[in-house]
C-alpha cells in the first residue's frame, strides 16, 4: 500500500510537524485547514474563489448528503467530486456528530444508531458499515467512521460506554473498508473527552486497529481550556508519529497554533465562514463586529495588513452598509476575508515550521502583533 | 463641452445603432446593458465577477442610497465610486419610480414630492433640485432627474398632469445642473405611457431643454405589447439622432433586441439578477426553473452552448441541490449565468450591428435557435 502521509520536517522547539498527505486528488500540505462545505459547497463562495484563497481541500458531511440530495443521486452523477465539480481532495465527516447533535430521538444500539431525520422525522437506522458504504459511494479522499459522540458535560459511564462502542464500530468500519478495492483513506475517531484513562484507551484501541490517520473527537465543546490542551498534548504523545492527527472542529486561531505546537496536523471549523455571515470578522487586532455604528464612516479595510480581495478593495464603511442592507455580497466579501485570514495563517504556520520560527509566530498572533 | 455620445455605425436593415457613451470613468459601448445594483452592489456578486462577466457599468439607486446609508456618509467616503470601490461608469436612477412604487402616502406637489420612507415612515419632501444635488454628491457618471411616474393602467388626466410636471421638473433639474462645474451627465426621462400625443409632447419638451440622453420612462409595466413597441418606435423616430436612448427597466431579451432594432441604445433591468436568485435561469431554449424535480439527476449544464463559469463547471443536478438547500452559492452561480447570458447577448448584438446581421440574430433568439 502506498504511503498516505509523510512527515517532512519537525519543529526544533515544539512537537509541530510539517507533512504531506497523499490522496487520489492530490497532496495536502500539513498543518492543514479544511474549510467546511457540509452540503458540497463552502457557504457564500463559488469554488473558484475557494481555490484562489488557497484551500487545499474541503470537508463535506456524509449525514447531510445522505439525507439530501441522497447518495443515489450523487452516485448517478459520478460521485462527489463530479457532482460538486471540485477536483481537489475532499474529506467526508461521517456525520456522527450531526446525528447526535441535530437529530431528535437518537437511540444508540449495539449495532448502530437509530435516529429521526432532523428534516422530516423519518426513522433511520445506520450501522458503521452503512456509513462506510455511503462514503465509498461518495468517493471522498478521506473518510471518517461512525462514532458515538457524548456532549459536554458528560456522565462518566456514558462516556466510557461511548469509548467502547466507538472502538467496536471503528473495528467493524476498518474491517469493511479493508475488503474494498479503493485508494480512499479511512481515519479513526477517538473519543473520551478530557478523561485521560478513557481517551488513552480509545487511542490504544484505534491504533491497534490501524487507521490512515487519527482524529480527536468530542473536544472543544465546553471543556476547560487547560484540560483541553492537556488532553491534546497527551494524545499526540502516544499517537503514531507516522500518521496525521486531526483535531475536529477547532476553532480559534490562538487554539489552532497551540495545538499545532502539540503535534496536531489537521483542522476543520465552521468558524471563519459562519462568523463571516454573521458579520464577525477575524483581524490581526482581534474580532471586528461590522454592524457596529462606529464603522459607519470608517474608510479603513477590515485588517490593514491583510492582502485579501476584500481588504484590498473595500472599506469598513461599505462592508457595514452591505451587512446592514442584508446584501448577499456582504456574506461573500466577509467570507473571502475570514477564509483568507485562516488559510493565510496556515501558510504562515507551515513556513514557520520550516524556518523554526513557529514560537515567534504564535506569540505574535496571541499578542496581536503584526505577522 | 466635449461630446458625450457618438454613433459609430448604423444598421442597414433597421434603426439600430452602434455607439459610444463617453463618461468620466470610461466609455460605454452601446447598445449597452446596465446590471442593477441599487444599494451599490450587484446582488449576489462581488464586483470582480461583475467585471469578468463584461459589465461596462452598473446602475445604483439615488432613492435607496439617500435613505441608507445616507448621502453624508457617501460624501465623507469620497463619493459613490470610492465608497463602493467600482472604477467604471455608474448611472444613478433618480428614484422617482421607487418613490411612487415603494412609498406609502406619496403626495405630488408642484415643487416636488412628499413621501414617507418605506423603511421607517419618516416624512420626506424632495424637490427636483434636491435629487440633482444628491446625485452630484454621489458623483455618478450619468444622473437622472426626478420624474412623476404614473402606474398602468393610468387615468388619462393624471398621465397628462404627470407629463407636464415631469417636463417642468426636467427644466428645473437641467437648469440647476448647468450651474455646476461637473463632467457628469444628466439625461432626461420622458413620460406619457402609450398615449402618443402625451409621449410626443414629453419628448418635445425635453429635447427643447436639451439633455445628454433621453429615457423612455413608465413603459413595460403592463401595456399591450403592440402599443408598447409602437410607442418605442415613434419615440426613437423623433428623438435626436446624436443622443443615446434609454428604455428603462426592460426586460426580456426578446423585447430588448426588438427595441434595439427600433433604435434604443441603453437598457437596465433586475430580471437577470432577480430571477437568478429565484432559481429561474435564462437559456437559449427558454426559461429553466431549477427547482423542478426533473433536474434532480440531470448532468447537463443550464445551457449547453453557454461559456459562463457556471455552465462550464456545474450540472443542473448540483445547481438544483444548491437551490433546494437554500445555499448562497445557488444565488451566486445562478446570477453568474443569467448576467453572463445578458451581457453576452449585448456583445453579440453589437457585433451583429457591425456586421449587419442583427435581424438574423434576433430571429435566432426568438426562435430559440443556436446563436
Amino acid at each position: 500500500m502506498p504511503k498516505t502521509f509523510q512527515v517532512l520536517t519537525k519543529d526544533k522547539n515544539s512537537s509541530a510537524r510539517l507533512g504531506l498527505i497523499h490522496t487520489p486528488h492530490g497532496n495536502i500540505e500539513t498543518p492543514a485547514f479544511a474549510p467546511v462545505g457540509s452540503q458540497g459547497t463552502i457557504k457564500a463562495l463559488p469554488h473558484s474563489i475557494v481555490k484562489e484563497l488557497g484551500a487545499q481541500l474541503i470537508l463535506v458531511n456524509a449525514y447531510h448528503l445522505y439525507l439530501r440530495p441522497g447518495i443515489k443521486i450523487i452516485k448517478k452523477m459520478g460521485g462527489i467530486h463530479s457532482f460538486i465539480s471540485w477536483d481537489k481532495p475532499i474529506l467526508s465527516d461521517s456525520g456522527g456528530f450531526q446525528i447526535y447533535s441535530l437529530s431528535p430521538l437518537v437511540k444508540t444500539k449495539k449495532d448502530g444508531v437509530q435516529f429521526s431525520s432532523h428534516l422530516d422525522g423519518t426513522q433511520i437506522f445506520v450501522t458503521p458499515k452503512d456509513i462506510i458504504d455511503t462514503q465509498l459511494t461518495l468517493g471522498t479522499d478521506i473518510m471518517m467512521p461512525l462514532d458515538y459522540f457524548v456532549s459536554y458535560p458528560y456522565k462518566k459511564q456514558e462516556l466510557a460506554d461511548a469509548v467502547d462502542l466507538t472502538s467496536k464500530w471503528a473495528g467493524l468500519s476498518r474491517e469493511h473498508f479493508l475488503n474494498q478495492n479503493t485508494s480512499q483513506q479511512l481515519w479513526g475517531i477517538t473519543q473520551g473527552s478530557i478523561e485521560w484513562e478513557l481517551r488513552e484507551k480509545s487511542i490504544q484501541k484505534l491504533t491497534e486497529i490501524n487507521f490512515d490517520g487519527y482524529a480527536l473527537g468530542g473536544l472543544g465543546i465546553g471543556e476547560p481550556k487547560t484540560q483541553f490542551f492537556d488532553t491534546v498534548k497527551k494524545s499526540t504523545s502516544i499517537l503514531p508519529q507516522d500518521k496525521p492527527r486531526y483535531l475536529m472542529g477547532i476553532g480559534y486561531v490562538e487554539d489552532i497554533i497551540k495545538a499545532v505546537e502539540l503535534g496536531v496536523d489537521f483542522f476543520d471549523c465552521v468558524l471563519p465562514t459562519r462568523n463571516a455571515r454573521n458579520g464577525t470578522l477575524f483581524t490581526r487586532q482581534g474580532k471586528l463586529v461590522i454592524k457596529n455604528k462606529k464603522y459607519e464612516k470608517d474608510p479603513r479595510p477590515l485588517d490593514e495588513q491583510c492582502l485579501c480581495y476584500t481588504c484590498q478593495n473595500f472599506s469598513r464603511s461599505y462592508l457595514r452598509h452591505l451587512y446592514e442592507r442584508n446584501e448577499i455580497s456582504s456574506s461573500i466579501l466577509n467570507t473571502i476575508h475570514n477564509l483568507y485570514f485562516y488559510l493565510d495563517i496556515f501558510k504562515k504556520i507551515r513556513q514557520a515550521i520550516q524556518t523554526n520560527s513557529l514560537k515567534r509566530l504564535k506569540e505574535r498572533i496571541i499578542t496581536k502583533e503584526e505577522f
